[in-house]
């Protein structure tokens, strides 16, 4: 028997500890990103878990060691922390660099890798930077894309739990789909059919009996047999749901709050990832317009010449042309559609008791996509079974569920924000895929 | 268009905040927990998102209220916060109530509940209490569990934030298991075969490549036909890897200081759950007791009187017998097992080049169940290469998560801690079950 200490240091130091060390001696390891080779010696820059760091080496004494390294070599690097002024926005510290007194290599690549991660932009055909993501992941912007999603959902979490919500964690393999039967996929569980979550819907209003205020989380999966640049097979739902509501407004208040925390944590933990990526974070206004679907339609409409006020819902060009109006005539890159028609809204929608055949319901649309969808449910049980019943279900499928509702629910409503949409419209990126490690669609099951 | 704010505050006030406002007026609302009624008046016990509130409400004047009323119902009341000293620990915040002025019932349930929520303990046969989750989980008891399972995974991600790791979301549709082709469950992925995540296991070593330190809270899938306590068929999964290790005692390291933080920072933020519970919480000492699985089985024997030494695992038997002894002897309520044969641990694990046929890999149990596996991960190419072909395992199904070794990986590590697991050791809990909201197991797919 020996020991292990509970105490003891593991912590790595960061880019920002780093800028601060001037003149100290450092001990550092890392992955070598580049390696840049001139007559006088190199800059050797090593990919750490927080930013690429510079380092320089000279050639006198070192030529054998210079010439021997070569791209992700992992190595461990001591020397002299120095100031200096890099330009170059994909190194973080940009302030010290430093100068090499010793490199000891710790491991080899098999193999070269097949794509050039010193470049600036990764320039590769979508298909075959998915195909090699455990490398292309490796290039700085690709990184940056990941820290800013991993920041969006740190702060999604941290403003719900200041507002009072309990984070809950609920099942992916079940019974039934909030949505619906179609897309759909289905699961041999111990010989009998079972379905995984499309999204966490019904247990959270589960929850706002329990906890009246939670969120989630986590994976969804939609068997939507699309091929298009905003569709991905399994995604992270941001969700929450609230109790003791008035309407859905103040679902939608909560959100404005949320977001406006979010883009503002970003900014504050996220400076040279958003530099990196010449992101365009929005300046959250002071408040955000919304119009129902009536007026969208015609909005749009003075925007492309066409006229859709007999759509059931927004098409994709309708949500790029009132985003478009709304940044001209608003100042906001948001804007809310509300009042769907009940036939193109969840049976557990709550319907207007003001406007009848539209619902309480909402979505938010970002630079043209949108990025939520929400509003208030239904929470009185026999409402529920009417509305269930005139939309052809039977509610004996859903007993379990409307144990909430028959037992006691308060009004509530919620929302869900799509991780991988929300962040692709941040950075201006066309394709969803490539703000996720590792995307599914439709062909692609690896890596 | 109207606007919506992004300021206005939905803040609740939590029960920290009303026990510091004696004398203060105040409007909250929530749903009855319980309601007693005696000569005077009544106690009505409200169900808030952090806390049960205890009202007092006086007779005169308020007889149909007080008759009208019964659990479950959503109110909103408004009156004087008062000093008390309420002994029940279910009541949170217990050193003030609400004197009631009003009362404003804002929903009804359609039936009263079948079980009775205001009894002191649940006493509910488990089939019973996992019938009617919905409901059961509004117990004080079953939501104290909830919030210790929360509060644990919360600080799991916030110790590794402060070293350095960054979170990721990895697939849970994939084509191959980390554990291999048993117990996994098959999907229909448009037509052709695909399967539910294990573990993410190949994902966070490609992570190492890309991050150094990575960390994924999430679920994962295990077919495993066994109905026990302490199996369940889809748990939570809290993981970890890390780059630029010596040996996998690094690992060890790094968890017993996590664990210290997450028990900490439970002590912190859940005394009135941890009170109600009468929650054990284990002291961290300064070290944990490692010993080899020989060394396991020789101990574990000491105190059965039987002999384990041909055993290629540890039995569950021997787990309770090492924790007892562990306990009694070394003051631990934690012990390490190091050194599993190879045979007996994934292809991906690092043998150990002095103690041939075993491996650089582990166990932490903990009060008589293993919580922990983990283990020091080949980095090298041509070495896990080899060890899958020895294993009978062909490298060309492996071949993009072999990208990660091939273009180069320092040596690393990892662990994954089940969230269930560890929530039911900390609380005495017998059935994992009863540590998660809605439990998957080879019977149960509802709620």
């Amino acid at each position: 028997m020996y020991r292990v200490s509970t105490t003891a240091d593991q912590k790595l130091l960061s880019a920002v500890e780093l800028s601060e060390m001037d003149g100290q001696k450092v001990t550092v390891h890392g992955m070598i990103q580049r390696i840049r080779r001139l007559g006088w010696g190199a800059f050797i820059v090593l990919r750490r878990h927080d930013g690429l760091l510079q380092c320089v080496i000279g050639r006198d004494g070192n030529e054998e060691l210079i010439d021997g390294l070569a791209e992700e070599y992992s190595v461990q690097i001591t020397g002299l922390v120095k100031g200096a002024k890099i330009k170059d926005k994909s190194i973080n510290p940009r302030s010290v660099e430093i100068q090499v007194e010793e490199v000891k290599v710790i491991s080899v690549p098999a193999e070269h890798t097949p794509v050039d991660l010193s470049k600036k932009i990764l320039d590769l055909h979508i298909d075959t930077n998915l195909d090699l993501r455990p490398l292309s992941l490796r290039h700085p912007v690709e990184r940056a894309r990941l820290k800013i999603s991993e920041a969006f959902a740190r702060a999604f979490a941290e403003f719900l739990r200041i507002q009072g919500f309990t984070e809950i964690r609920t099942p992916k393999i079940g019974v039934a789909g909030a949505e619906g039967g179609a897309n759909i996929f289905t699961i041999d569980y111990f010989g009998r059919p079972a379905y995984l979550a499309q999204s966490p819907q019904f247990y959270k209003q589960m929850g706002v009996g329990i906890f009246e205020r939670v969120f989630e989380v986590g994976p969804v999966f939609r068997a939507e047999p699309h091929q298009t640049s905003r569709h991905i097979n399994e995604y992270t739902s941001l969700d929450f749901e609230m109790g003791f509501l008035n309407d859905h407004t103040e679902v939608m208040q909560m959100e404005t709050a949320l977001l406006k925390y979010c883009f503002e944590h970003i900014q504050e933990t996220c400076a040279p990832e958003l530099a990196l990526l010449e992101a365009d974070v929005p300046v959250i206004q002071d408040d955000f317009p919304v119009v129902t679907l009536a007026e969208a339609h015609e909005i749009a409409g003075s925007v492309t010449g066409k006229d859709y006020s007999a759509e059931p819902d927004l098409e994709p060009e309708e949500e790029r042309a009132l985003c478009t109006y709304s940044l001209e005539n608003w100042d906001s890159d948001f804007v809310f559609v509300t009042h769907f028609p009940t036939e193109k809204r969840p049976f557990y929608t709550k319907d207007d008791p003001d406007n009848p055949g539209t619902t309480l319901s909402f979505d938010l649309l970002f630079r043209g996509l949108e990025i939520t969808t929400g509003g208030q449910r239904i929470n009185d049980y026999q409402e529920q079974i009417d509305k269930m019943e005139s939309m052809g279900l039977n509610p004996d499928d859903f007993s379990s569920y409307l144990q909430a509702h028959k037992y006691g629910l308060p009004p509530h409503g919620g929302l869900a924000i799509g991780l991988e949409r929300i962040t692709a419209r941040l950075l201006g990126v066309d394709n969803i895929r490539l703000t996720t490690m590792f995307p599914r669609d439709i062909k692609r099951l690896t890596p």
